[in-house]
């Protein structure tokens, strides 16, 4: 049987421009003699919609668009995701219109029969993931709480579908997206299909791209191999490409639809680079496979490309301050990588701290990218701002505070510039500066996206060595790029704010880097355990450990020291981040919605003083 | 029996600091003869904490708390609200560390019985929210699950607790918030424990204040004794008091605690003004009520002092721009209420267009509030600003870029001030301007805390008129209050921005302010609906309706005009929300992690078309 993957590139909150998408491939699949065409998960509205899909006026806009797929269904099976709506059924759990997140089955018109002849073409999700940027429950209402309400068995909702088509006819366990990854919760979907007997299952996911994702889902798929053995059965995974956000978060979909095999292996395969794209394979047969993307820098391209045309109609030029320091040089590549160099202009602001040194690579970077740029200075704004002090007695303008107002400044003239040219702002900043709060409010924390707010300076690095590779051009200069070998770190020019004279940023590069991560990665960690860890001296199991050796943390004073700057940078810096723009999220957990904070006052908890106290005493020991 | 309702004002993830209170508190029971004391929901760490309840070290932190607690039941029975962990059961759905939120029950140094012997002293929340700023799912797994995955009813883990203290025996339900307002849940504590036999539930919870509240719980303690009739049984309800915040949203908790009788009516209640209080009552008798408080009132000023007293340890000033509107004005004495006026500075910032009258407001305000205040210019950085951009090749500064930098410098100047007193910025925004975009990034969007941005401008209004009434003077003008009569509304000075000559708010209020709470309140509603009421002619039957009559609204094109600008300022507007400063709710529904928004392109729906076609032709007709 040949069937169409449908990767398509969901346009969150367009119904027609989704609806024409889908139109076009079920007519592309129908040419190429495709029996069936499969859409991802609430291919018709989008998955992350905020608080839309409470909304009962859209609800019923989308639920009308079914009647219009199940109308283009003749000669071709059409599966798809759409959210239903249950009439006389009980509420959503939030007491008013019930939603589930569905997958519909439609051919010649009707809606599909399964086995038990039950609610023909439909199927509602049963798993719901509530953890990072995922909300499904506040949205949607699982077929275990139908089965449930209706006083059925939670597993009466798990039924096959019956498709026949020409002179073959195959029995489909259909599912969405977590129905999967079920390990944890009180029904196993797949499993369940497998048991009830079917030829292959259909997995229909809108499932976000974060680091390891493709590992995570072999490994699943492996362990239901190895639960079912002989009795496994193909699994066919069909997944959103294009990007959808949070209002916090930028997501990236890198589709990668998949045809695994009875054994796990893969048998066919979309390409995984976040475009839409339309992959007909017969399920029996094997196909070469596509070439693995270069993820990282492919999802945050792909990110600022999908934003700008999604939410910029792809005109708007993009201002970036280009200080000619790491990290603004790797967006600025970033920028033309995505949108071409037309698109965006490089700003240059200059104070009296400023090197000479810094100015002449963020101009040779502007003009190795081919980019409109502009240097000036910022100094008569300063001390214009320092005048207008005075006059609001405030006289003595020095230290943070002065600091503060050239970062605020650069911010007002980004802002200026952007308004002037009808541009959004590229903030610069990367992860660990986020942690640490290591940036100015309203200053350099500015923007309309944060490209690189995800990423640690080890993922800078390695992003500017391959940006440089693909310009084939030493865009970014490698006097900002450090040479890291035998647990040594060693700048030609070390990462510096360039606020006062001779400023150096004060992280401790790889640790730091890998700290922000451990806290941060689903399922995040607490201070308390990693003092535990040191204080239990598990820590020199850890990769990490030459690092702490290499920063002199084995000594524990000066552990103690760094961890109590660290956390309290971290924990002030909460306010900085609620106020922080969108972040294109690539790790297993990012600042926003995802790695989710409330402001809490920092307390020097007992436990923890008591922690640091047994940790200093093995100092004293030792 | 007497009863000690712990009306805890939780210091959310301040464990020390509950702990303490809480033994004062049991102590203080204890002297005065209570047989049992009842603290809320999540008393040891608080319930809004983000992230960290998925923290394995903080979750250990807090499950060691238990058995200090316990220790304290000597003579007294000891009900509270913590995080519990089952080991060897299968993980949250998260796939990790499972984590239930219980309520635990200690007497005599020994966990309490239950009728059927099993989990003593344990109770864990069956019914969760996941609506509004609540994320039960997200953090917690319910009692319903874990009956699931023990294959056991869904009921099992709904069994009354014996508790017998000198001569007498009782038997009590012991439910978690949620499980009160069961009614569209698949199960119903409450019920189930008035079916199994019990003297009294106890209903632990920590629970927001938002508009209304006291009344939905009244409704909802009247539906069960509908229901139950003459097996209905008292219900105590301890409530948490306090502020706690999610990052994006501040919330407030009226305390209020209360004992209903068998017949709902109200025997016995603390204050509901957001303040500690250990309230000990014999659940037998009927005691006079406290005097209810003004709410919206109390609730601001209760989220400024306990932000404050948290966050910024009861010390820094507060900055606020005092241009002389509504806004500063109320916000300025809703500051000296929470603090008094000497922790309060306000700055004037003129420029060319601001007119005297509003000047002489601000100062006349500062003066009978009694606080610091500074009067200056911003033309000085406004010409340096334009002289900056000159260098940089931009000459033309007028228009809109222009009003931008005017409040962009304000901000600037703020921050400055802020950085130097080492204080924080008191946001100035209402609702309206908050959904409508009417601010400027960086400029008025700026602050540590937003008071007023779920205060529609009724709300404003009415806040002005009781404060003025409170400080016994006229501390708002009267000029900035309205005369609102007969559906007309009249202002001595209509508000402006005062960014250009003769500048007036764009705002149509009281139908806009309405407009702005139809979309945002729970369940927020979508444009297509308010279109349908139009088009149908529903719009007649609403309380809203002599408003738009008197904006000539019920002249179909001048409704299309209206809505469509007003929808698109809405749209574009959500990426100045997503940097918003958190915001003190109050509503049904408000900006930040409450109604919850992704950033989506603006689309001409066709759907939506067709409905505004079917308006403007109604006019033709007409």
């Amino acid at each position: 049987m040949k069937i169409a993957l449908g990767q398509l590139n969901i346009q969150a909150g367009n119904i027609d421009a989704n609806l024409a998408s889908m139109k076009q491939m079920v007519m592309d699949a129908k040419a190429q003699g495709a029996a069936l065409i499969i859409f991802p998960e609430m291919a018709v509205s989008g998955y992350l919609l905020g608080d839309k899909l409470l909304q009962r006026g859209f609800v019923d806009r989308l639920l009308e668009a079914n009647e219009t797929i199940k109308s283009w269904s003749k000669d071709i099976g059409i599966i798809w995701g759409n959210i239903s709506h249950m009439e006389g059924a009980k509420a959503n759990r939030d007491g008013r219109f019930n939603r589930m997140n569905s997958a519909y089955f439609a051919y010649e018109n009707e809606w599909v029969d399964k086995v038990n002849g039950l609610n023909p073409g439909l199927y509602h999700k049963h798993c719901f993931p509530d953890y990072r940027f995922f909300d499904d429950s506040r949205i949607f209402k699982s077929g275990v709480d139908i089965s449930l309400e209706n006083d059925q068995s939670i597993d009466h909702g798990i039924e096959p579908f019956i498709f026949k088509h020409q002179d073959e006819t195959v029995r489909i366990g259909l599912e969405v997206c977590e129905d999967l990854w079920s390990k944890d919760y009180t029904i196993d979907p797949t499993a369940l299909y497998i048991q009830k007997g079917v030829d292959f299952i259909i997995n229909i996911s809108s499932s976000p791209w974060t680091l390891n994702k493709e590992q995570s889902r072999v490994k699943r798929i492996q362990e239901h191999v190895s639960a079912h053995q002989e009795k496994m059965v193909p699994i066919i995974y069909v997944n959103a490409a294009g990007m959808q956000n949070n209002g916090k978060n930028v997501l990236v979909f890198d589709g990668d639809s998949t045809i695994y095999g009875k054994d796990g292996n893969v048998q066919a395969e979309c390409p995984d680079n976040f475009e839409q794209y339309l992959g007909i394979f017969d399920h029996h047969e094997r196909y070469p496979l596509p070439i693995q993307s270069d993820k990282l820098l492919n999802a945050l391209v792909h990110a600022i490309r999908e934003f700008d045309k999604q939410l910029l109609k792809g005109k708007a030029p993009w201002i970036i301050g280009l200080s000619g320091g790491l990290d603004s040089s790797v967006n600025a590549a970033l920028l033309v990588l995505a949108l071409g160099k037309d698109r965006v202009i490089g700003y240059n602001m200059a104070s009296r701290y400023n090197q000479d040194k810094t100015i002449s690579i963020a101009a040779t970077s502007a003009e190795r990218l081919g980019i409109e740029y502009h240097e000036g200075s910022i100094e008569a704004l300063v001390q214009s701002t320092v005048q207008t002090l005075h006059e609001y007695a405030i006289d003595a303008v020095e230290g943070l505070a002065f600091e503060n107002i050239q970062a605020r400044i650069r911010g007002h003239l980004l802002s200026s510039f952007a308004s002037y040219k009808g541009g959004v702002i590229c903030n610069n900043g990367n992860k660990v500066e986020c942690a640490l709060g290591y940036a100015t409010l309203y200053g350099d924390t500015i923007g309309a996206l944060s490209p690189l707010g995800d990423c640690t300076k080890m993922d800078l690095f390695h992003l500017a060595k391959r940006l440089n590779e693909l310009f084939d051009s030493e865009i970014i200069s490698s006097d900002l790029i450090p040479t890291i070998e035998a647990n040594t770190i060693h700048f030609g020019l070390a990462p510096s704010a360039e606020l006062r004279t001779n400023q150096l940023d004060p992280m401790k590069w790889v640790y730091h880097d890998w700290l922000v991560q451990y806290f941060t990665q689903y399922p995040s960690h607490h201070l308390l355990e990693w003092l535990e860890i040191y204080a239990n001296d598990q820590w020199q199991a850890l990769e990490i450990a030459p690092w702490i050796r290499y920063y002199h943390l084995d000594e524990p004073m000066n552990f103690v020291e760094d961890i109590q700057w660290f956390i309290k940078a971290w924990h002030f810096a909460v306010f900085k981040r609620i106020q922080f723009p969108p972040i294109v999220t690539v790790s297993r957990g990012s600042f926003g919605y995802d790695y989710r904070e409330s402001q809490l006052p920092y307390v020097n908890d007992s436990v923890m003083e008591a922690l640091l106290k047994r940790i200093l005493e093995k100092g004293g020991q030792s």
